[in-house]
Order: C-alpha cells, then sequence, then structure tokens
C-alpha cells in the first residue's frame, strides 16, 4: 500500500549515505563520469534502485545544455492518421531514451508560436512541427536561427532552411486522375477544409498547405497532358466544420455541370461526403466515383469499399524523429511515396 | 531567409547589455518577481522580446522545483479514440501554460516503469498513467510516495492512493444485455485483446484491466437478475493481432451452440469481426447481431450502422489533466457514463 503522506524524492547526497561513500563517488558514479571502482559503482546503482531515485534532469540540462527531449508541435490531432504518426515519433525518441514534448497548435499561427516558445523554453533538443500557414513563419526561422534542429512535418516552408518529411502527393494524384479519366470522368470535384469558402481556385495559386497544393495540383496533371481543361470550377475549400464541408459537397452536386467523381483531402472530410452522397440517394460508383486521400481502415468496411490514396504514416514519423535528434545522421533525406488504392468507389462515368 | 550558421541563444545578460540594465534587474524582470520599476521592466520585456529570448526551463526547474509540464504515460496510443482524450489533455495543459510530456508504455509494464522514471527525472508537476497491468505497480507508488500528482486513465489500481478517470462501463454493458435479452439472445459473444488465450473466464475473475472487468461483468449481470446462466464460455481474450481476433471469433462461430450477437470490447477489434462476419457470408442482424464499445464516425457508415457503446473521451481527458495538475482543486472525482446508442446492427435473434 502506498503511504499517503508524500516524501521528498531521494538525492545522490541519499543515494551516496546509504551506500557508504562521498557525495562527490555517488555522482561519478550516477552520471556515470570519472574513474571509478566498479565494485562501489555497483553499490551506488543498487542504492539508487532501493531509494528510486531519479537523476535530476533539470540539473543535468544545466550541465549539459540538452534536456534529452524530442519536441512536437502539431496543427491537430484528432486527425485520424496523426496518432500513426505520432507513434513513429514516439518509438524513435524512445529508442534514444528521449522523452517526447507534444504542444497542439490548433490550427492557429499565434498557438503555434506559443508552442514553440515553450518547447525552445525547455531546450529540447530537436523539433518537429506540422506547421500552421506557411506565410507566417518567422518564429519557425528562430528555432534554426538558435541552433536547435527542426524537421518540417508535410508542409513546406519557403525559404526556411529545414527538411520535410512529406509523401509525394503528386504522383499519387495524378494517377488517380488518370484512372478517372480512362474511365470517362471529365468532371472531378475535390474538397479540402482550408477555411478559405470565397477563394476561387486557379492552378498555380500559393495555398497555405504545400500538401493539399500538391494534391490539387498532381490531380489536374493530367488534365492539362491531355489536353482537357481541368475543373478548376469544381474546387472548394470550406471552414473545417462538418456543415461546411457538407454545404461545399451540396454546393458541388448542385451546380449546372455537376462533377461524376468526387475527392475529400482527407478521412474527416470523406466522411462527410459520404453522408451528402448518401442523402442525396446517389448510387456508388454508378452515378458518382468516390475517392479519399489516407487509408484509414474504414475504407474498406463500407460499401462499396473506398478507393484511397495511401502513405507510410508511422515510417514517416519515425524518420522526422530520428532526423530531429540526430540531423548529422542523414545524408540525403528519404523520399516517401503514396499509393493509389482502387477499390470499388470508382467506376464507369455515367454517359 | 533563415542563416544556415548557429548563432548561440540569447541569455538574460544579453537582454541585459540591450535594454541597459544590470544582469539582476534583467533577471528580476524576466521572471517577474522581486521590486522593479514598471518602465525598466516595459524595456526589459522589449528587449527579450526583440532578441527572441526564452526563459531557460531548466535553471526555472532547479529554483522552483516545478518544470511546468504534464506528465502523460500511455499504453497504446493508436487505438483511434485515444487522440480525442489526448487532445482534451493537451487542451487542458495549454490553458495552464503548461508543456505535455508524452511517453508510451507499449502495453508492457517493463516500458512502464522507464517512462515513468523518464518523466519523474524531468519532474513533471503531474502525471497521468494508463496502467499496462494492474497487478504490476510498485513503480506507480512511488509516484505518489514522491509526492507528484498522479491521475490512473481509465484502469483502477487496487490499494494505490491516485483518482482514476473513467467511465461507468457496467451501466451502458448491462443494458445492451437488456435490450439483446429482450430480442431473444442468449447466446452473446464477447472478444477483448488481453493475451491470454488459453484463459476460460469466470465471473469475478480479476483480468489484468479493470475496465474489461467491468465490460464483462455488466454484460454478464442482466443474465443473472433474468435467472439465466451467462455464457462465459462465449468470452474470448486473444492477443492483440488481427489473426489472433479473427481465429477468436471463428471459434466462437464454429462452437456447437454458437452466439447470436457479438461485441467487440473495442473498434479496432470491430473492425476484424466485420470482415469474419462478412467473410462467413452471415447477414447482419438477421443472422448474427453486432455491437462494440467506442462510438467511431465510421459506426455510422458502414452497413447497417453499428450499435456502439460511447464515452466522453474529450471531457474524461480534460479532467483528468486538470486534475493532476491540481489535485487540491477537485473536491469530488466526476463521474463520467457511457451511453448505449442502438443502431441497425442490433436486431431480433434468429429462432
Amino acid at each position: 500500500m502506498a503511504s499517503s503522506v508524500p516524501t521528498k524524492p531521494p538525492t545522490a547526497a541519499d543515494v551516496a549515505t546509504l551506500a557508504g561513500v562521498s557525495k562527490a563517488t555517488a555522482t561519478r558514479a550516477l552520471g556515470g563520469y570519472g574513474r571509478i571502482n566498479e565494485e562501489t559503482k555497483r553499490r551506488v546503482l543498487a542504492a539508487a534502485n532501493q531509494l528510486g531515485y531519479h537523476p535530476n534532469a533539470a540539473a543535468q540540462t544545466m550541465n549539459t545544455g540538452r534536456s534529452g527531449s524530442l519536441g512536437i508541435v502539431a496543427r491537430g490531432i484528432t486527425n485520424p492518421v496523426w496518432p500513426v504518426a505520432f507513434q513513429g515519433m514516439v518509438d524513435a525518441a524512445r529508442l534514444q531514451g528521449l522523452a517526447v514534448l507534444f504542444a497542439g497548435s490548433g490550427f492557429e499561427v499565434s498557438e503555434e508560436r506559443k508552442a514553440i516558445r515553450l518547447l525552445l523554453g525547455k531546450q529540447v533538443d530537436g523539433l518537429i512541427v506540422s506547421a500552421a500557414d506557411r506565410r507566417d513563419v518567422e518564429h519557425l526561422q528562430r528555432i534554426t536561427a538558435v541552433g536547435t534542429p527542426l524537421v518540417l512535418w508535410e508542409r513546406r516552408v519557403p525559404g526556411l532552411d529545414a527538411p520535410v518529411i512529406e509523401a509525394d502527393m503528386r504522383q499519387a494524384s495524378s494517377e488517380l486522375t488518370r484512372r478517372l479519366l480512362d474511365l470517362g470522368h471529365r468532371r472531378i470535384g475535390f474538397v479540402s477544409s482550408l477555411a478559405m469558402p470565397q477563394a476561387a481556385y486557379s492552378i498555380g495559386a500559393e495555398l497555405p498547405a504545400s500538401i493539399i497544393q500538391d494534391k490539387v495540383e498532381g490531380l489536374f496533371t493530367p488534365f492539362s497532358e491531355a489536353g482537357i481543361a481541368p475543373p478548376v470550377d469544381l474546387v472548394r475549400f470550406p471552414e473545417r466544420d462538418r456543415d461546411a464541408i457538407a454545404a461545399a459537397y451540396h454546393s458541388l452536386l448542385d451546380g449546372p455541370n455537376p462533377p461524376t467523381a468526387l475527392i475529400a483531402s482527407d478521412s474527416q472530410i470523406a466522411e462527410t461526403m459520404l453522408d451528402v452522397v448518401r442523402s442525396r440517394g446517389l448510387r456508388i460508383p454508378g452515378e458518382v466515383s468516390l475517392a479519399m486521400y489516407d487509408d484509414l481502415s474504414w475504407a474498406r468496411l463500407v460499401d462499396p469499399p473506398l478507393t484511397v490514396i495511401a502513405q507510410p504514416d508511422y515510417d514517416m514519423g519515425k524518420c522526422a524523429a530520428e532526423l530531429a535528434m540526430n540531423p548529422a545522421g542523414a545524408s540525403t533525406l528519404p523520399s516517401f511515396s503514396a499509393r493509389l488504392i482502387l477499390r470499388g468507389s470508382v467506376g464507369r462515368a455515367q454517359d
């Protein structure tokens, strides 16, 4: 049974007393430095173990300037692919004996700035940042300026000297479009929640997130290659909100020349896409073909199963962490492919 | 453009120089303590801001014994409800200006022990632990012994003086069984991945996780109340592995007196349950009724939609963090209900 009276954490001095050695000797044994007799060392470590001694990380940080932790700042964590990437980061950190310091930014640059200040103040040994907006990044430049290794997660930031871990979204997106073109589709609608509901999309326009830009441009490239005008009027960037996303899909389907295929830029958007298509009684893929980015396991469980573009989230997370902890270790930045997985939700366009 | 030559992070001395004050004055202004002229304070803070000065957390921790961080040790993070609870914890920590120190235990007590040692060494101000096994908890008792506030996540630990944040699984489970009994079901199969494949379940048996025990016993109580022998032979605890879980469901359905209703103790198990039922060509709910714990959004998207037992993960996460950061703040531990949501996957038992 645990005592309910809290006791003070044991100190190196307590360990020294129990082991019957001087504090200087105990400190050397615990720190693993200096010359020390093997038998004495064994006695000190046994005493430390018996007392439940934890080395004081703050003192270690003062001495070494390293805190033994990896910092992660993420825009959103409830996207169901995030935990897979996060697991990769956590596993890599654990292998190196580093703790993970996490701070969410909730998609807001102001919160991101606070989160980075907090983690830099804790002297993290490296930082992974999934940037909220690539147009507002002075605080990111400061990270590299103070010499803390920075790795960007899935979003490139212009002018920032930091590696980016991302999958190649253009190639897999183009592959999806080529397949859709083969099946007779010309009107392909794309929805991503960039909170720019009024924006009329044009090819080459700079979007706040490079990954979204890659997806859209990847989808449109095969149109241009085939000499067909890409359906830029079928791109929507609503708020990150179920009602707004549903309204975007309805507006596409209510238009004068509606899409025969719909694409969702992530699985949370795809849930709403499915709801809208079903609520309108449209047959899949008979009346509309569907696809989404991210291979969530439920994509196989719905009827018909959903066509997806998958990326290796776990491996990417692991790689991001390794690079942030040991930037000198990577001579070349690894590249990750995204993969088109065709399933029953994609079929021939209606005549 | 960021410079590629790293510069040293600015110190309090740099701030003092720029502000034209002594280092002692700058330190007082930056620390917010001691007597200091308002105008001087303003000048120091402006200089700190201009230089991008971050207070050195290690020095602060040395002075105060508090690190300004909340520690979280979790068994598994890829369960898709985890990020929702985690978001609640992160949001609560952010409101208090605390960072979140995260360490995964990967379901292993040895890893949990390491993770806790790591976070205690970093002098977290409070700890939330989702314990790997309630039968091996000496290291948890040590947390309370050193006076670090501890909150247990969803798993009670006998003899440990720490609050537990959990939803009441017994009541909602019993409600599900009563509904199934009304519909004529007597053979109800339950699968949870406790990695005890050989164990024959008996009511009252102590399971490694209190939440699983609550679920099973909650499911069986209405049998006893109705004077019907509960189907203890239809409980399976396979390894946490897709093939093992599938084998468990197949063994139930291949038995001499197979279940007419199947229950999965979480959504990841439910994915495999659905795969097995579909691969055997069983009609849902005509030939078998299905239900799962956790209300993932895909439960509504499959055909027929799945009956679930839901719990308020976000609110529970927020509450756990608040309690770990301010244990004196809660006079009574809040209780959380789980809720049965009946959907099309539950129907009348076949005659």
